[in-house]
């Protein structure tokens, strides 16, 4: 079964469920629990962080076919019912052959909302766009971005975990002013490593503020070692916007590829 | 001065200023007290209900001069220093002569939305969407709209109050779904009495649900006494959007047409 769903992360202790936290995991793990009577495992797409939205998260489980069979035409209906207010299933449906929610995606692609004046911010808003109190040099931001986007080893913007690699391919990241005003980056990536794009929006951040010129982000990218000068920027205003699998045909093909660990390309 | 501002209005008990309860005026006048050291009393175009948000409201306050003076310039940006995140002042200005943020005001334009289609559902919206189970039919809830706009003596719609008319105007009044999906209701009158647009958009609800015919809502209105098959929608569905003033010459007249108590027109 895959599912797809969105969320408001700021009651969640984030996706991955957790011993006696509120985690977005958790409580669809036990909404689909109630319904089939028996335990469901969830593997996700995309494991936020505490505070982080989703607006489009994919997932999947695996589900004995009398359960799926009986339920299948009301699922969407039924989860919101169940549901809380700040999770909600948008689609439930048979998986493709190979699927693998984690492991078929091709990337993921987040957008981090800033409001940079006070005249503009709409307090309706506030729950999911960073409010910053000058306003942000969006050209200094982009020429930073696109010395960072390519295969690199992003260490320095990564929590880093033993025996698992930081190498990513960051096949976007750009900023642009939305229909509000808002100062708006989308970034997409093959993968993400924990706290990166949090991580690299705070150092731009800093680059549109005016407290570090535009070739610093990259400078700490290739240092490749965590620079306490640069801010994680907070969860509130990062959205998981989309998710990106290939055709059913490549599937399998995808997962055998992700599941090997990423190395550097050899130099020339 | 004339403040243009915006509120979440979940955590407010309306605008108008209770004793022991947290209000927009309240919060808003203490703020605006702290920085000019003497009291200041807040008019406001559209005095809304608990819960209801605004997107743009205006109010004005006689200022001394001095204080004014003193403080124009930085007078947003302090503000959104000393104001709590769901309320944001977006514009201050000197009022032109014969303003009055109140009855200057031409028209007040509110807009309440709806989402009908739970695997639609954004959880990020969800504080200011109205969610409800099943698809509404917007040619029928239009059909019914069409025949409540004009001057009417509202008093089906209105919670009634000792010696006030319930004779308004409401110049549009229409529904259409939005970029989004969202069914969405744009109302337009001179002025509305307390809980005229949730009692409206409840009746229409109705209708759109199939509950009701469209020719339902009007029928009420034309008996002239509350409904109590009529459900006032839910506050936080409901978004003050717009009030429309006329060019500054016209202002004093506009005040002194509007300070006379509605009356309905001689029938012919």
């Amino acid at each position: 079964m895959r599912l797809d769903l969105g969320y408001d992360g700021a009651g969640f202790a984030g996706w991955a469920r957790q011993p006696g936290l509120r985690t977005v995991q958790g409580t669809l793990e036990e909404a689909l629990g109630l319904l089939w009577r028996e335990p469901v495992q969830l593997i996700v797409a995309g494991r936020t962080d505490a505070g982080v939205h989703a607006r489009h998260q994919v997932c999947h489980a695996d589900i004995p076919p009398d359960s799926w069979e009986a339920s299948a035409a009301t699922l969407v209906r039924r989860l919101a019912g169940l549901l809380p207010g700040d999770v909600r299933v948008h689609a439930a449906a048979a998986a493709p052959t190979g699927f693998d929610a984690r492991f078929a995606a091709l990337s993921r692609t987040y957008a981090y909302r800033v409001r940079d004046d006070p005249g503009l911010a709409d307090p309706l808003e506030r729950h999911a766009v960073l409010a910053v109190p000058q306003r942000l040099d969006l050209e200094a931001m982009a020429s930073a971005s696109r010395l960072l986007t390519g295969e690199h080893d992003f260490a320095a913007y990564c929590r880093r975990r033993e025996g698992a690699t930081t190498v990513r391919r960051l096949l976007r990241l750009e900023w642009e002013r939305d229909v509000a005003q808002r100062a708006v980056a989308t970034v997409q990536a093959d993968a993400f490593c924990h706290s990166m794009v949090r991580a690299l929006v705070g150092a731009l951040l800093a680059v549109g503020a005016g407290r570090r010129p535009p070739q610093w982000p990259a400078e700490v990218l290739a240092r490749g070692l965590r620079d306490s000068a640069v801010s994680v920027a907070p969860a509130h205003g990062l959205v998981l916007e989309h998710v990106e699998y290939p055709p059913d045909a490549e599937l399998a093909q995808r997962v055998r590829i992700a599941r090997q660990v990423r190395t550097l390309p050899p130099r020339f």
